[in-house]
Order: structure tokens, then C-alpha cells, then sequence
């Protein structure tokens, strides 16, 4: 049976880093955009990722502790680094997961469903930059030089 | 030499698809979130990853413009499909780039060199999901069947 579409979206950029991206029809959002490399105000793609990263794979954790009768207690905290790449940049993306009414065991199989489930997941966690961690505390410990 | 970082941020998620995701300090992003699955207000992750990808790539594309000393004229569309997978669900990308000023050729050495520069296709253009198209319109037409 061929895939069936479920749900699609549009998102346009028409103007690089000046002005908005935006969502096509009637669901309407439109954001301002920028660069983390450049001076002026907006969303940078660094926060659109990991906003896509924490709500989908938070949300996939939920589904997954809803499933199990578990405590559906989970944060997380993405952290995205840009760095000078060979050629261009590139990001750094570090998901960080806390699970306090869990055990690290229990927590790590958890997001072992998890991330065999979440389409975002799908997408980054093949990438050498891309980090899942089971975390006692949100803490700002650097992922790279700075 | 160690890699270093010229910018993070971080975002969190702390209920699922309850409430909102936002940008930790004084940036002040939040976004409320939702799932295309579920019928309730909000930017789901279909649209964050397409965001992040018409944002990003379509910038790249205008600084290799721009270093080419060649018209600035690419417009970026991404269409995000959600299907269902073995495990959990999927996400099929396809960004569509248009370049009404420039030959299909090209367009074609642009769009190289964009791949190998801009951050988000680093992350992404190895998913067998994901595609990079020159389009001469933006079309309808559906990726899966619908």
C-alpha cells in the first residue's frame, strides 16, 4: 500500500534573512527571521530547530510514558551551537532530557522507544552532531569552546 | 585547534503539546505548540522543521548569490508531510527552490553549494526523506498520496 499523507504544511522564505518566513493558507504564522551571525532582531534557525527538536520528542517521551502507565513527567531542554565548519557552519544540537520521578535505567528506556517513534528524532539522530542525554539538572555546561 | 562556538541558544518544552515551547533568557521567544494529529491551536513540528530549512537554506542560497555577484532572486518553499512509519510516524521533506532569474544549470552549481554551506541541510540532506528540488513554480502537487 503506497505511504498515505496524514498532514502537510507549507513554510516560504522569499527573502533570505530580511523580513518573515511564513506559513502558508489559513494557519497564518509568520516570523520574523535572522541570523545568530548578524545584528538584527528575529527568529534564527538555530531556535526553529531546536523548538522542532524539544516539542516533538517531549511530546513523543509523553506519549511513550502515557503508554507505559508511567509518570508523564519529562522536560526538555535543546541546546543548539553554531561553529565554523570545512566549509560554511555547522550546528551542534544537544537534546537534554530530565526525568525526575524516573531512574536513569528507566528513563533510558523510555527514550530508546522514543526515539525509534519521533519524527523529528528520525530526521537529526543519524547526524554525528546530534546528541540525545538523560540529564539529572538543566545545567549550561559549554558543548564546545567558547 | 578546538572547535569553538560562536552562538547558542536554548529551547525548552516542559508539557508535551500543553502550553508552549520557548527560548530560554532574554531572546523571549515562546510559541504555543500542537500536533497536526490533534485538533488544538498551535505550531506543530511539521512546521518548525519547515521553518528552520526554507529560513536557513534560502539564506545560504543568497550569499552564494551574492559572492557569485549574481541575481539575488531565490524564493525557498518547504512542504513537511507526516505519514505513518513502522515504528511511530514520519516525516517526509521537500524543499522547493526557485531561481526564476538563473538557467536550470545554473541554479543547479547554486544549489551545490548551498548544500555543502547552510547548517539545516547539513542536519538534514542525508535523510533518505528529504529532498532538495529546483522548481520553475511552486506547485501543489502532493508528495504521498493523499
Amino acid at each position: 500500500m503506497a505511504e498515505r499523507s496524514l498532514y502537510h504544511t507549507y513554510v516560504r522564505n522569499e527573502n533570505g534573512l530580511v523580513g518573515e518566513s511564513y506559513v502558508e493558507g489559513n494557519q497564518g504564522l509568520a516570523l520574523g527571521v535572522s541570523s545568530s551571525l548578524i545584528d538584527a532582531p528575529g527568529t534564527n534557525p538555530e531556535q526553529f530547530i531546536a523548538f522542532a527538536l524539544s516539542t516533538c520528542f517531549n511530546a513523543t517521551i509523553r506519549i511513550v510514558q502515557h503508554r507505559e502507565g508511567t509518570a508523564e513527567d519529562s522536560q526538555l531542554r535543546t541546546r543548539v551551537d553554531i561553529t565554523r565548519d570545512k566549509i560554511g557552519y555547522k550546528f551542534i544540537v544537544d537534546a537534554q532530557i530530565l526525568m525526575p520521578s524516573h531512574t536513569r535505567e528507566e528513563a533510558q528506556k523510555i527514550v530508546t522507544q522514543a526515539l525509534d517513534e519521533c519524527p523529528v528524532a528520525k530526521l537529526l539522530k543519524e547526524n554525528e552532531n546530534v546528541s540525545f542525554r538523560i540529564v539529572d539538572d538543566f545545567t549550561d555546561e559549554p558543548t564546545l569552546g567558547e
